[in-house]
């Protein structure tokens, strides 16, 4: 391994930060065959790098971003950016994926609508939305993808790929798919194979958005279409990437006062919509009906979660990076271990004791499949009690892990 | 305690079931003034009686049902019924609510939707529908309804208030309320204080009934109204009911061949919908949408459970009972213990380990909080991986624990 300890300092850093970033456009023109068989022309992946790629071009690191996440994961965008990208804590000079070392990368998958290639995208053919023409995307669809395009930045190898959730799905198949590629695995988060149960959670937000009439067989304009259900579709989601324990400390049962018709309070298709606008009077101005005499701060909370989502997420994306995450299995037909016989990275797995969404013996069961196909693997369960988004958040002991492993 | 081994057979009964039942309606015609301060005029529950009360009238059993049961809780309606009452594994002759020995009682809460006063009824000032003009309910009010019915009865005693769920809540309900009348309480799969992520589920439900176009503020007419909204909102809630282990069990990731543009299947606003009439050509016949060439079997079940449920639930009904759970504090500002200061009753509290809707945890600081109190309680805690509904299904276990008890 290069000893990139003496590598210059990034000029947009400022200490301890990443600062500054831009995103930037890969722009495939060839052909792309999706898993399913049908064909993309060619696609665009937007992504960011921090950090610079060594003279030995052995020191880049993936990021993989998990399902309602992009390319952003670390720096800002301008100086008035009130939040940095979504894994900021974890990536910048000094961090534990550490950008005066590592040459840092992330891409917007396929499938994505926050630049990359997407159903929202124009299709060439049409010069119209692909909207639900758009080919269905796999998991390993989005590896692929991401392998055009860091061929043509010229990396040859990555030092880590790193994810949670859907992005240690990715981080896993990257590790399956291109063996000689990749030299280290962190996976947290995540699973070898979408449960029921996740599935579940995931057919109910998708009918939320099929039975929006925005939705419309997909077909609706930008900053349109089934807001309502999208809206509607996070806020469930967001409920499994917290926890029991979690929601009872930030929110407990404390109540909140409300002038007008409480508890009615609904999300809305606005674009811009306040939360007053939502509610609805069903009776006289001022009259609460009967079911609706309080309103709790979870409430509001989540509403505010699903109304804030629909201002940065297409619902088409969302059915589509769904389903890629339901169709996740990487043991297939065969075993686990079979699945993993080609794997040539060392591999840290991490869970995270409140996480229900993706439990710890799931990311354990990657770690002892690993371990039994006589790969390099070790497993980490963090005690925390802030469920499956713990991945996200500051935690000095995953920070030691990842800076350790990355070594 | 009144020897009741020596009481006849009822007429009706084969052995070891209830046999045919019918309900029966109490009307109440004097006002009720609900916890919210509104007054009702007046209020009918439905219930059903199974046994006999004994001429000491101290064997009288009262069952509560939960969010979305009802008072037909053991034996069947008609010959050609397919299903009995909800809880007819545990209640019948020689069963562990015994109907040899015990007279059992179940009534439809106040607010439901089956046949007890509710947001569907007639407002007899108005000639229409209630609506949301219907006073908001609370356990404590569902409670209190009940007591007049029974009292109606000449029941003046309860040897045991039996529930799970939203019916474990309204047991312990009953033990604060009326502390000489409640001699046992069994309360399982329970909490004394709905918590954020149940707030947070049942908020998610509500809002996608309010979202439905077809709720228009709460007027609609009976078999219509925001059909797909509910569809999704018990849908979701029937995730919760459930468990990860169980689902993976009993579905796993098997997948489905479908003929028709499969994955798009919808629950639909149709009365008597079938499945394939809900599954929306989104482009020309027989092609699939990207997202949707394919089908799991847990994406049908759940949209089948939904479906079902639109036919036999009311949507108004559905935001008013999630309501009075969310609001179901016993403790409110004080403690738990003071709460259960007044109570007479000896307590059996059972808990489910695979339960994450009121996870044992919940179960057992209800017992510990008894006990502290100085009151005889109990806690058990049963090994299940079937999550929530556990304390509908059969479980010896639970059987014994509730015939022990009772004796």
């Amino acid at each position: 391994m290069n000893d990139a300890d003496d590598l210059p300092l990034s000029p947009v850093s400022e200490p301890g930060e990443v600062g500054l970033v831009a995103p930037s456009d890969f722009v495939s023109k060839e052909s792309f065959v999706c898993d399913s068989g049908q064909v993309l022309p060619g696609y665009t992946l937007r992504y960011e790098t921090y950090g610079r790629l060594n003279a030995a071009r052995d020191n880049a690191i993936l990021i993989c971003h998990a399902l309602s996440g992009d390319h952003h994961c670390a720096g800002i965008h301008s100086l008035s950016d009130r939040k940095p990208g979504w894994w900021n804590n974890l990536i910048g000079p000094g961090k534990p994926v550490d950008t005066h070392r590592y040459f840092v990368l992330c891409a917007n998958v396929i499938g994505g609508c926050q630049g990359s290639s997407g159903p929202a995208s124009i299709n060439p053919a049409t010069g119209r939305a692909y909207g639900v023409s758009f080919p269905g995307v796999t998991i390993r669809d989005m590896v692929r993808a991401q392998h055009r395009w860091l061929q043509s930045l010229g990396v040859t190898a990555l030092h880590a790929v790193i994810g949670g959730s859907m992005g240690g799905m990715q981080a896993l198949q990257w590790a399956i798919e291109y063996p000689s590629f990749v030299r280290r695995v962190i996976a947290m988060a995540t699973t070898a194979r979408e449960s029921a149960q996740g599935i579940a959670f995931n057919e109910v937000g998708r009918q939320a958005i099929l039975q929006d009439p925005g939705w419309n067989g997909g077909d609706y304009p930008r900053n349109g279409g089934p807001r309502v259900g999208l809206a509607i579709a996070r806020m469930m989601a967001h409920i499994t990437y917290l926890s029991d324990a979690g929601l009872d400390r930030k929110f407990g049962r404390r109540r909140r006062a409300v002038a007008t018709t409480p508890g009615t309070a609904t999300v809305t298709a606005e674009p811009a919509a306040n939360e007053a606008a939502g509610a609805a009077a069903t009776e006289g101005a001022g009259t609460a009906p009967g079911f609706a005499s309080f309103e709790f701060e979870i409430e509001r909370y989540l509403r505010h979660q699903g109304q804030s989502f629909i201002n940065r997420f297409d619902a088409n994306s969302y059915l589509y990076i769904t389903r890629a995450i339901d169709a996740f299995d990487v043991a297939g037909e065969g075993s686990l271990e079979q699945a993993f016989a080609p794997v040539q990275a060392e591999s840290l797995i991490v869970g995270f004791t409140s996480d229900w969404l993706f439990p710890p013996e799931q990311n354990r069961d990657i770690a002892l499949a690993l371990l039994r196909a006589g790969k390099r693997a070790s497993y980490a369960e963090l005690n925390t009690d802030l469920g499956h988004d713990s991945f996200l958040l500051e935690s000095p002991q995953l920070y030691d892990l990842v800076r350790g492993f990355l070594r």
